[in-house]
């Protein structure tokens, strides 16, 4: 891994090591758009040829439902699938926002409400391994807000099968069809439906470029719908100080450089970290890694920072804006009203992202490459919109009126103004 | 006005009356995508060739702080400015949601806090009339959120100047600067950044075809910015029962007819509303209204549909999910859980939509062209980033750590497993 010194580097440098390897949007839509467009066509017919040519098996029918698949996982597996699943969702049933009811001036009275989207597309990606995972993050809260329909996309195996642990928390969240494609494809088909595939409101997930691709140019298009996030590869950011084990720093670079060859890891270490001891500790642990050459990788691209305070580390992280950041450091939650840009933090040495990818209870769909200065990351309010209500009584008219009349006034909008003169003359004539 | 009545309809007809006039997204694109390319390239003086080519006007430098422009009012126009962010700040300060902390498991803690987004740029239209109303419904919840950079674009007079009331409103929300200019040239230099411009993080507010379009292709950019929403023509739909008086229904009618050709004006009215009198308020009310030729095109496109019962027209409401809905009705609040699809929402007879529109307190950049089923109107979230915690003791990761070594293992994702076995081994140690 590269290092630097905080004291050495300009401004300039500083924005050069926050900048996340370029992404060639434009490229990949041109690549994307002509999928896109085949299944807003001619719908299942193109999900079906593009799944046969990308993943070598014909869905037929596209879109089925969770009891075509088997769901039985082992005592163990299952149990902890649970656990992940009432962990996720005591967090986000917490985010319940109760309506809001103000009465900003006498007689005028305005509220603010929640409601489900009613029909959301959940896509998981596949690949190497399943991602159980990625399916709690994102049926969990859709249920718990309500969502009337949910429908889940994942690449299917040769057999036109899904995983087992896919499975079986789709019956669990109650999803009405799986859609057994990925890709560009997939994100089509739930935007736009076909006859197998409902149309929903909102995509949200993670995916490769192409998926994520899809998302952005359907949010742009005349299929309606939103997304959540545009999704880049995975990063984190340690801070480390002297008290910090290196051999823990050491596996939470490693877990985030296995997730893929573009994922960006950084190290910030404060004075007295054992930089020696944990470079060799990442080396030790490296050899034993089966995705090693993927972190390998991915460990390419990172680098370590060296800072001399908490505040210059955290600083430099807002710059950053990480997807996870970790503070390996004591005293760890006296930072947190510092930080201003991050996706998800854990905080201290009994905290590894890994934790909060499963089964903490927070959401893992988070703002990458950056985005953290703008986004969330999933969460209850995610599968909600929130719509206002207002409601005046004669006498609140009465007293907000003449206001909205002047108002109306300077924008030359006198229907505006009308629509309370009007009132408030109908007013003076019942009271005489 | 065309009439139908609901009986008489099937499901292809009501898709088809909720179906908004189609927007050639493609083609006003390939319109602004040179200009925002142009913009990326050359800065300030892209933006003001743009400006002196469609406003007529060259300003020099582009942005310039607010004490640049007269920002005197005549007191009544500043006691009803003033009420109305008043009222506007109250509202949206009682979206303040508190932190949030659960312990999902003992010993693990997870939280949920929300931070400002540092930078928002504002966009106000210009055109006819001058709407210091939408710099208030963006500046007010960007000054209470916290945002520390607040930009505001809108389009110049001939002179350069912006109009008074929106540089009074500039200086009380504390703007840094205001760009001169409107259109996707003002989108792409507060999303960019220029010479004269602060980049933004994210960008609010309605407009015309070209800055929608403008803010939709730069969501998609490397310029990484977010937007509200994609903002459409402004629409309302009038649910009035039979004790509904037709002069303010039809007055409601022509003061969202009035806003622009391409405004969108439904009618549903059960039976016994005075369909015949409120015609022909509306043809006499047209006749001394200054925008009249505006609001009898918007009329144009227009429909009423004829219901039997309130469930009826509200459940017609949910399929085309308007930006604005008014029920002018009996009872009116004892609706408001029926309704699922609604930007903002104007109960009973003595509530108009001008109300929301200057005054009230909610906030009147809603969405339009049915987004309503997925999006919310800007509140004070819109002007925040929510950010995930987590913190787990020794205890807490002994309970829950074998949960995430397991899920660990159906990923396979190894080093995600061994972040946490590698803390236990240490525990154990420690404990002897």
């Amino acid at each position: 891994m590269k290092s630097y010194s905080l004291g050495n580097l300009n401004e300039d440098d500083l924005n050069r090591l926050c900048r996340r390897p370029k992404l060639d949007f434009e490229s990949v839509f041109s690549q994307v758009r002509p999928i896109l467009n085949e299944v807003k066509e001619h719908g299942d017919r193109s999900v079906r040829k593009f799944t046969k040519e990308f993943d070598g098996v014909d869905p037929n029918p596209v879109a089925v439902t969770p009891e075509h698949f088997n769901s039985d996982l082992d005592v163990k597996q299952q149990r902890a699938i649970d656990l992940a699943m009432k962990n996720v969702h005591r967090f986000h049933r917490e985010q319940t926002q109760p309506g809001l009811e103000v009465e900003t001036v006498p007689g005028i009275k305005c509220m603010q409400t929640t409601r489900p989207i009613e029909r959301v597309g959940l896509y998981i990606p596949g690949g190497t391994a399943p991602l159980p995972s990625t399916a709690i993050m994102l049926g969990v809260p859709a249920l718990t807000a309500g969502c009337k329909t949910i429908i889940l996309a994942t690449p299917p195996d040769k057999d036109g099968n899904i995983p087992t642990s896919i499975a079986y928390i789709a019956k669990k969240i109650g999803v009405e069809k799986i859609v057994r494609a990925g890709g560009a494809q997939a994100i089509a088909a739930m935007a736009y439906g076909t006859d197998s595939v409902p149309k929903v409101d909102k995509i949200l997930g993670p995916g490769n470029q192409y998926v994520t691709a899809a998302k952005m140019l359907l949010q742009n298009s005349d299929a309606m719908i939103s997304i959540d996030l545009p999704a880049g590869p995975s990063e984190v950011l340690v801070i480390a100080d002297s008290k910090a084990n290196p051999e823990f720093v050491a596996v939470d670079l490693l877990s985030q450089a296995e997730h893929g060859p573009d994922s960006q890891v950084v190290l910030a270490a404060l004075n007295g970290f054992d930089v020696e001891t944990m470079t060799q500790a990442l080396e030790s642990q490296l050899k034993k890694l089966p995705r090693a050459s993927t972190a390998r990788k991915a460990l390419e691209n990172s680098f370590i920072l060296q800072v001399e305070t908490m505040e210059q580390a955290i600083s430099f992280s807002n710059r950053y804006a990480p997807e996870h950041l970790i503070l390996n450091c004591d005293e760890a939650s006296s930072y947190t009203d510092l930080i201003q840009n991050a996706g998800s933090v854990f905080l201290g040495a009994w905290t590894p992202e890994s934790l909060g990818d499963y089964a903490s209870g927070t959401n893992h769909t988070l703002p990458t490459y950056g985005y953290a200065r703008m986004f969330s990351g999933v969460n209850l309010q995610s599968f909600q919109k929130s719509i206002t209500f207002q409601q005046a009584t004669p006498e609140g008219l009465k007293h907000l009126g003449p206001t909205v009349e002047i108002l109306a006034g300077i924008e030359g909008l006198e229907a505006h103004g009308k629509a309370v003169s009007l009132r408030l003359q109908a007013l003076k004539k019942v009271e005489g």
